[in-house]
This record gives structure tokens, sequence and C-alpha cells, in this order.
């Protein structure tokens, strides 16, 4: 996405949190993680461990090169682990990701990244709630015209419809707190995912690991992307719900129906008088891209044999762009609300 | 889908439940259980509630009028309403769907039809785990090659390729199963969502339907679909880890790998020597369609103000083949583990 | 789809088209006008293609046989072609399908359908054009409130409006017409596409069976699926573009701005003052259902080697609701607009 | 998509001419074509549009303002304006974008960019498809097996291969040319997209912006988005093309089939013995990817009456990374069929 087009649409903590940066560093922790763990049940020299632990703290990558790697090996990891391993003094770079396969370390490394993007939504998604809350209790009492298919209905109260916004938002909360633990879980497999390669200690490892990063541990999930697929599901239907919230006050600030009034509004380069409603229809905008890429994630779960990477690198190229558009809606959804002056039918 | 594709790629069971005999069946079922709950609380004539439950039992639907009153209303509840009403003695017929909008039928009829479905998918998921089971058992010891990116990578066992398989079938079957009591729930919102209509015995209608339907209670959600959306992303990834099986099966039986023998096989019309693994190739295709799917029904979340027939519709279109193909992934995986003579790299 | 949902989004005219029984028509159409053009280079005896023709006049479908035969084949013309086999005596039996492969058939069996349905379509968005002219005539010169980004903007007239829906359909029709040409093509290639089987005499039968059929000769386009992909984005645009004007009636037809006024509209099971847009939400509806068939369709283009059956089927489950889905879209807009009593702000 | 995931699956070239400084630049090139052929026909003083070409010879953008406008206004146009209106001296300001509104602005400055990518995509596929000759003329007498449903069938030779390639390229290669001068039109509707704004002359100034601007002329299109649509549409088929080859060669390179041997090949953190097809397996990945994108831009069809803030947000979102994956898919294309060193059984 654009910067220009992100400005409206993106999320600049969400897609910082995504960034190459934070996905080398991520992957850099990750390999400190494995190591210490290893050295802890004897498959490498406690040394070993500490050069890497030293070496990580002073990796700069070579990025052109990583980027050619990446372009060469379809994955970061071995490009990031040649560079990795020339800043670590022998006879240690045997010890660098031993044992692991380069999904262990890209499917960690993005799970520490949703690991502090997940409580950034949840707080958003309060926050979200005590602002409709704050509404409900400027403007709940207010009568509103309800309405069914496009047409006029019957009255209720402005507190009628924030109640069937804020249920939703607390439904999406409680999913996202309860999919956690199940979700933010270490990677450990080894090349074929079957934990061979760390000699009968692969539960100890992955567990060693999973501590060090405060993450759950599970067997290997490299060719079950359920986990994925679920978030990006749930992130979606969050998406879908700020849009019906983005819909509806899209409907409610019309000219002739003047039931929302907002402060703010994009002004036009041709019509002075109007002030448009741009974060509502960015929100519907984005409940529907969401969609589309949650549908596209869905179909990586066709996942090939041991590591499929048509379907990995479908999940890269999808997976991003849901995150940031899910907290991009929040954001939108935010500053729509704040920017709610009236609420109901009369002003 | 046409009777031959639905023979191939489609689940009578499932597609039985959802037919409109059963959705007319179901909305009778709530006519009834709204009269009595609603009698119990004094909103209608406990003889009203009697008069109506007799009426469903000899109901015969008029099937063109109601398929006329579809295609004018947009949902077939008044139609139908009209034709119960006339079966109806005076001075019962006003007690009929006293208070309720088509929404609360429509809504909970569905519900009622998933909550019979939901404990077949359950069961068929618990079936085919225990088919894996007994492959693990018979086959399990078996050296396979696996196989990374479309390569050849190095050899684990059969047993660890089920492990994966079922893994993910493991955690679909808990997570439908947890996401049962918050989903399978009654709607009862009235006209325009808020029970004003119940007079404020709208909580104790709602109980007392649900009660009688053994359905959940819930406050409305005829605008929030999130729990639909919800089942439904949980069905395409269903979809999605049995495609994941299909396209392994498919990949092991290819003529030049071998690891993968079945007993039956598609014949083809031109070559009587080629024996197709026909339920592998279908477990990928309902993969990619239900994805498509789900994400077309995350669409239908936009639901503008209290009631936008553009999304229910889309909804209908999409939720029902949706069910049906994760029902159809189910029964053909079944079928394609029935199938299977030999796994492994030795023969 | 149901026979309710149908009443409301299908359309029982294409769908007969698309049924079973025309499918099986089509198939042994194909079978006949094979065989004639066979013995006209010699490559089956006359006599043999005569009882062919002749059996093919009486052939009576198993479909019980049938519906099993897709399941165990995962595609209907073995089976179909084992019935037809035992309606002819011998020694006719070799020379039917002869060199074929099921794909000859069920490809051009589709394009044969597709043949009857373009007509169709056409004819459909013509009357829609000469709908839209008469509205120009009647109400045309109307004023209107044009609306951007959901506000009232400035005025025009009921023709600018109308002007926009048009060049549209205009466009619509004039890309599916160009396109039938290249699109409805024969499918002949024998059991791997090469037509080596019809020794040196392919393109001879292929231009032979194109000429019985009125379609047109293409090589074989086995696994280049871009015609089918490419008619279903055709269908999908059309569906969007249709839904744009059932959303712009939803919007002129809302209560508050009451710039559109329709003879009919749903009623309502509660609120008897109700005159609902149900057409122009269907529109909506089927827009988007139809936009994702078509995502999904091209999905299906990935056909790995000679021939995918997870991709040919996922095919088929998207190609038949897409197209039943812009048929649906153009009745259904041609019911809102023969609706319509007035446009325009003033009444 | 970052920088590294865009150096495997991205487009720099294509991803340059979406910029945002690109996209600057061409609205600034519109509003000088524009200022000059309203100069033309009388409509502003010839002196402001040479006024306002001297400016935006100039112009230099203040991003981080325009990022602001672009959040409050939904386009960047307004904020965009009043940088170049400072940079203009009176009395000429008022002539800039005269009777022009930000969607005339914004979408010729697609077009301006989609003229100079459709020969970068056509030349591509021209050089493809030279590719596939030379592969022809080296390999193609080669004996290859050919597979159908995921089994050996029947030997045919590389070239019957290779052919069905390149008719699928050689038609996404002409209907890319037919369809380029419907596309490349210029956008002019001022406000509400009647023209009125440009007081019976509009026709005129569309014709002088389009020679200016060596872009075809049309009526306004600003809600009828077919030609986006139908241009996604496209790239999603050749994504889909492209991704046949990918899946093609993945299988034909499998170790157990070898029916394709690649010069390089990704190597793997974890097998030093390993060569992944990456590129073919990143082209399986971009069709899936274009896909979905492709039936997202088709969402945004129904854009509710003269401007949806919405359908039109949705379309910016989903039009980029459709044509860089469409650009991308070329670009690995090339890289794996030039990698190729043998193709064919026998080696």
């Amino acid at each position: 996405m654009s910067g220009l087009l992100a400005a409206l649409a993106g999320d600049a903590e969400l897609a910082a949190i995504l960034s190459d940066a934070a996905e080398v560093e991520a992957i850099v922790r990750f390999e400190v993680a494995l190591a210490e763990a290893e050295a802890e049940v004897g498959l490498i020299d406690p040394q070993s461990a500490r050069a890497i632990g030293a070496a990580a703290a002073g990796f700069v990558p070579d990025w052109p090169e990583l980027r050619s790697g990446m372009a060469r090996d379809g994955v970061v990891v071995p490009a990031l682990l040649g560079q990795f391993r020339a800043a670590l003094p022998e006879p240690h770079r045997a010890a660098l990701h031993w044992g692991a396969t380069s999904q262990d370390a890209i499917d960690t490394a993005l799970m520490l990244r949703l690991a502090q993007i997940l409580p950034i939504l949840l707080g958003r998604i309060t926050l979200l709630r005590s602002r409709l809350a704050s509404l409900a209790a400027s403007h709940g009492a207010n009568r509103l015209m309800a309405h069914t298919r496009m047409q006029a209905a019957l009255p209720f109260t402005v507190a009628d419809k924030l109640r069937n916004w804020d249920d939703a938002l607390g439904r999406h909360h409680d999913a996202l707190l309860a999919a956690s633990p199940d979700l933010l879980v270490v990677q450990l497999g080894g090349p074929i995912g079957d934990r061979s390669s760390f000699r009968e200690r692969g539960e100890q490892v992955a567990e060693g690991v999973a501590a060090r990063l405060t993450l759950g541990v599970a067997p290997p999930w490299h060719t079950a992307r359920d986990r994925i697929a679920g978030l990006g599901a749930r992130l979606a239907m969050l998406a879908g719900s700020l849009g019906k919230i983005g819909a509806d006050v899209a409907a409610m600030a019309q000219t002739e129906v003047g039931a929302a009034v907002l402060s703010a509004g994009g002004s036009s380069s041709a019509m002075a008088h109007k002030h448009n409603p741009v974060n509502a229809e960015v929100l519907v905008a984005l409940a529907h891209y969401a969609a589309g890429l949650s549908g596209t994630l869905n179909h990586a779960m066709v996942h090939e044999n041991e590591r499929s990477g048509a379907a990995w690198t479908l999940e890269w190229l999808s997976l991003p762009p849901l995150v940031v558009s899910a907290g991009a809606s929040l954001l939108r959804a935010e500053a729509l609300l704040a920017a709610i002056v009236h609420l109901g039918d009369d002003q």
C-alpha cells in the first residue's frame, strides 16, 4: 500500500511490527532462543549459545543481499543465516540454527509479532467500546428511526443501535482473547516437521524456545495453517462488524436523513458545501478488502506435503494486509466515533 | 448444484436439512414455540397457542404460492404466515407470529437446522480421526519420503504425516464444539430488533422459545452476523484441512511416486489403464470452493441499519453451499481414506 | 439453490439449460457429431455413425447409474458411454467416442449450452436498455439531486443518471457479443489433448464436429481455461453493473429521499406500512455473489498438467451459479425497472 | 508488500509507475492538460494555462501535508490542489482544476499510468512467448509423459505441452491489446459526472485533454467501473495462465518425475541437497493472490449514486497489487523459463 493510501486506509503501528526489519529482528530472537534451549539440553555447546547471543546483539543485516537471497531461495532465512554466521567466530557457526529449518524461524517470528499485535487490537476494541459507552451516555436516549431494507421502519433509540454495534465488538474481543493461547505458539519441527533432527529432545527444545519467547508450545504445525486462517477469518469478521458501523453512520449522515452529524468530514475539490463521511466509507471499503483477503488466506490452507512454497507464499501475500486492514478499521472507527457531534433524529 | 455434480461433490444428508421443506418446518416450529412462550407470559391467550400448535401439526404448504411470496417479499415468511393463518380458526389468527418479524423466524429456523448439522459434522470428523488412527496402526511404521517445496526431502514415516492431518482435524472438532453454545441461539427481536414489540417481556419470551427449541438465548443479532460468518469460516477451514489431505494423497498416488495405493479410482473414458484419485481431487476443489464462499459470506457482514435485504440475501446464497461443501468434504475424505490400500514408499 | 431462493434470486430458464438433462443431451449431440465427422474422414464406418445417430434419438439415461458413475469416475462420461454403448448394436460400439476423451464431450457440451445462453443474455440486456430508454423518455427531464460520497451534491436530471447505467450495459453487450466467436468453440483433443488419437485427421474432425454443432474451431484448450474464466469475469461485471443500478434505486427509494417510487414492493410480516425495494436489494446481493464466484473461477485456472480433476471440478462448482446469477440479475433488473412509477425529486 | 517479499513476488518497475510520486506527477499532468484544453475553448484565460504549466514544471509536493489531506478528504486532490495553487501567482489560481472534480484527476492519472504499464506487460508476454519458442526449438521434440488427473497418461512431446502454454499467452496478449483503446480513456465529468460544469464545452475539453495525454475519449465513467474490473480480470487470468505454467514446471521438476531440470533453485536452510523450484511455486501463489484481488475488485463495481467513496477506496486497495501481481508473474515466468536446462523424460 502506498504511503498516501496508507494514510487513509493503513495502520502505521501494525505495519511497523510487520516490517522487514521487525521480521529479521524476530528471526534473530528465535535463533538466540533456539541456541539457548539447545545448549540447555546439551545439543550444542553453551559457549556457542552465548556467542550466538552476543553476535545477535550487534547484528546488522545487509539488506540488498537479503533481498537477493529471498528472490533466490523463496525465503529469507538462508541468506540471513549466512550473514549471521559470518558474524559468528568459529567454532560456533555450526551451532547456529542447529536442527532447525527456515519455517521454524519464519513461523515463530510471525508469532512473536502477532503476540505484539493482538494486545494492540484488543486494546483498540476496548477503547472503541468505551467510546460507544460514552455515546450511549450522551446520545443514547435520543429517538432514532430504525430502517429495515432501506426503508424507515419504526422509531427506537440511539442506544438500541449502539448496543447492536457493541455486542459484536464484545464477541470479537472475547474470541481474539480466547484464541490467543492456541494461536501464539512456537513452530519447531526441523527440516520435515517431525523434530527428528533434534534427537529425541525436540519437545524440550520447543519448550525452551517457547519459554524464552513467551509463546505457547504445540506440535509442529508447518502444514496445518488453521491457526493462521482462523486469525485471518476473525480479523475479517472484525473488519466486517466495523464496516457495518461505517455503513450505518454513512446512512445516518445522509443529507436527507441527518441522524448523524460529524464534526469533521472530507472536503471536496469541487463542492465547498460538502462534508463527506470519509471514515465511514473507508470502513466499508476495508470490510470488503479484508473479506477478500480472508478468502484468499483460506485458499492457502491447501498445503501439499511437508511444505508448500506456493501456499506459504500466498499466506505471506495475504496475511499482512489483512492484519493491517483490521488494525486500520479500528483506527478509522475510533476516528469516526470521535467525530460524532450528534446522533438521533432530533437536532 | 445439479444432481450429477451433487453425486460427486454434494452431501445429500445436509442438503436435506437445508431444503425448503425443512426450512418451512423449522419456521413452523418456531411459530409454535413462540406462541407457547408468549402464552406463558400472558402476551397471547393460551387457547390461541394451542390452536397454533394444532394447526401446525396438520399444516401443508402451498409451494407455488410460497415461491411467489418469496419473489415478491424477498422472504418467505409473509406468504407462509398467510397460509398458516388461513388454517387457523378465528379468533386465533392475530396471535400467530405475535410481536415477531420475519427475521426472527428465518434466523431461528436456520439455527434449528444448524443444531442438527453440527453433530453430524462432529461425528464425521470423529469417524475420520478413527480412520486415521486405523491407518496409523496398519501403515504408520512404513517409511515415507517427506517432500518440501515439491522436492523429496528426507524420509520419515507414514505416522508422521498422519499426525499432521489429525492434529488439524482435532482442532476443528474442538473449535466447532466450543463454538456451538454461542452459535446456536434463538433470534428474537421483533420488527426492528429491539424487542419493544414484546412489551417488556422480550427476554422471557426469548427464553421460552429457546427452551422449547433447545437453543441458547442471546440478545437480538439480526444485523450482527459474526456468528454466521464465524461458522462459515470454520467450515471453510475444515474444508481447507481436508483439501490438504486430498492434495497429499493425490501427490503420493502419482504414478512416479507410488506412495499411496487406492483400491478404487475413477476410470477414464479413453485410457483403460488409469485409476484416477477422484476423491482426492474433489477435496482440493471443495477446499477452494469453500474458501471463496467463506470470503463472500464475510462480505455479507456489512449489513446497513436494522436489516439489510442485500446482505441477508447474500448470506442465503453463500451459507448453504458452504455448509454442504464442508459436509461433502468430510464424506469424500472418509471415502478416500477407506480406499487406501497402502501408504508408504515400500510396497 | 433451493426452489424458494431460486424464486427470488434464480433464473429458471438458464438453470434448465444448465440442468443435468440438458448436459446429457448435449453430450449425446457431441457424440453423434463426432461420429459423423469421423465417418466423413474415414476414421469410422459410416454405418456406425448412422447407428450412433439412431441410438441417440431414442436414448434414455439411467439417472441413478449416471450419478453412481459420476461419483466413481469424477466425470459422467464413462458411465454415460456405457449406457449409450449398451443401446448400440454391434459392431458399432467401438466406433462411439472414437479417439475422444471425456473432456472433449464435457467441454463441447458446455459450449453448446453457452451458445444457447449468450443470446438470451444479450436479448435481456437489449430489453433492459430499451426499458431505460423508455424511462428516459418518460422521466428523463425530471430534476434529481446527484449524490457523491453519500451526500447530496448538485442537481442534475434523471436522464443523466440513466445514461450512466446504460453506458455500462452497452459495453457489456458489445463485449459479450465480441467474445462469442472466440468463446464458443469445440473442444477436441483426445486423451491428452494433442489430437494424436485422431491419426493426423484431428483438425478435420474438429472442423466437422464444429460445423455440425454450429461452434467455432480452436486448438485444444483442455488446460487453458481463459475462455471460461473470461466469460465468468464478464458475467460478474454485468452483475456488478446491475448491482450498481440496484444500489442506486434502493438509495433513491429511501423514505427520506423519495426520488424513486416503485409500484410493487415486498411486504413485511411485521410492518404493514412498508414497501421494500426487494429487487433492488437482490441485485446488490447477486453482484457480490457473482464477484465471489468469478474470483473462485479464476483460481480454477491453475490446472496442473494435461487435466486437473481438482481445477475442473472447481470450475463445475463455480460457473453454473455464476451464469445463473448473471441471468437472474438481468431478470431482477427488468422487474425493478418495470415497477418504477416515478423517478426524480419532484413528485 | 514489504521489500523482502517484493524481491520474491513483486515488480519494482510497475510498482514505481504506481507509486505516490508517479501518481502526483500524473495528476499534475492532467491539470496542465485540462488548463490548456480549457484555454483553447475559452473557458479560462490562456495566460492562466501557461502559468499552470509553468508552475507544474517546478512543483514539489509537501508529502506529509498530502498524506494529512488524504486522511482527511479521502482523496489526495484537494490537498494537492491547495499546494499547487499556492505555487501559482494570482490571478491564475481560480483557473486551476476549473470545472473538474477530484475523480477526473485521479481516474485520468490512473489511465496515464496504465498506458505506461500495458506496453510493458505486452512486451513481457511477447518475450515469454519467444522464450517458449526457443524451448520448443531446443527441447520440443523430446518425449514427455502427459499426465491427467495426477496420473501418468500417455506420452507426447515437450512441444505439445509448450503449445498449450503459448496458446493462452497469445490470447492474453491479443485481449490486452484489443482492450487498450476502450480502456485508456480520459475521465472528465465534473462534480457530479454530467459535464455541466464545463458549460456545453465538456466534450471539447475532454477531447483536448485526451489529445494532450494521448488517451482516448469516452463519456464520463465515474461510477461505471467495468473498464477497471475488466482489466483486473484479464490480469488475474494472465496470472492464472502463468500459475498453470508454474504448476506444470513444479510437477515436472519433482524428484520422482525429473522431466524438468532447472539450473537455479532455491537453497534450503536445512537440506543442502535440495533445489527448490521457487519461481514455479511463486507463480502458483501469485495466480491465487491475483484471483482473490480480481474478485474483490468486482465487488467494487457496486458504486452507489454519483460517487461511492467506499467502492472507490476498495478499488484503490485492490487494483495496484493486482497489477503488480500480474507483472511479477511475468517476471517470475521469464526467470523460470530462462532457468530451464532440460525438458523431457530422457535426460
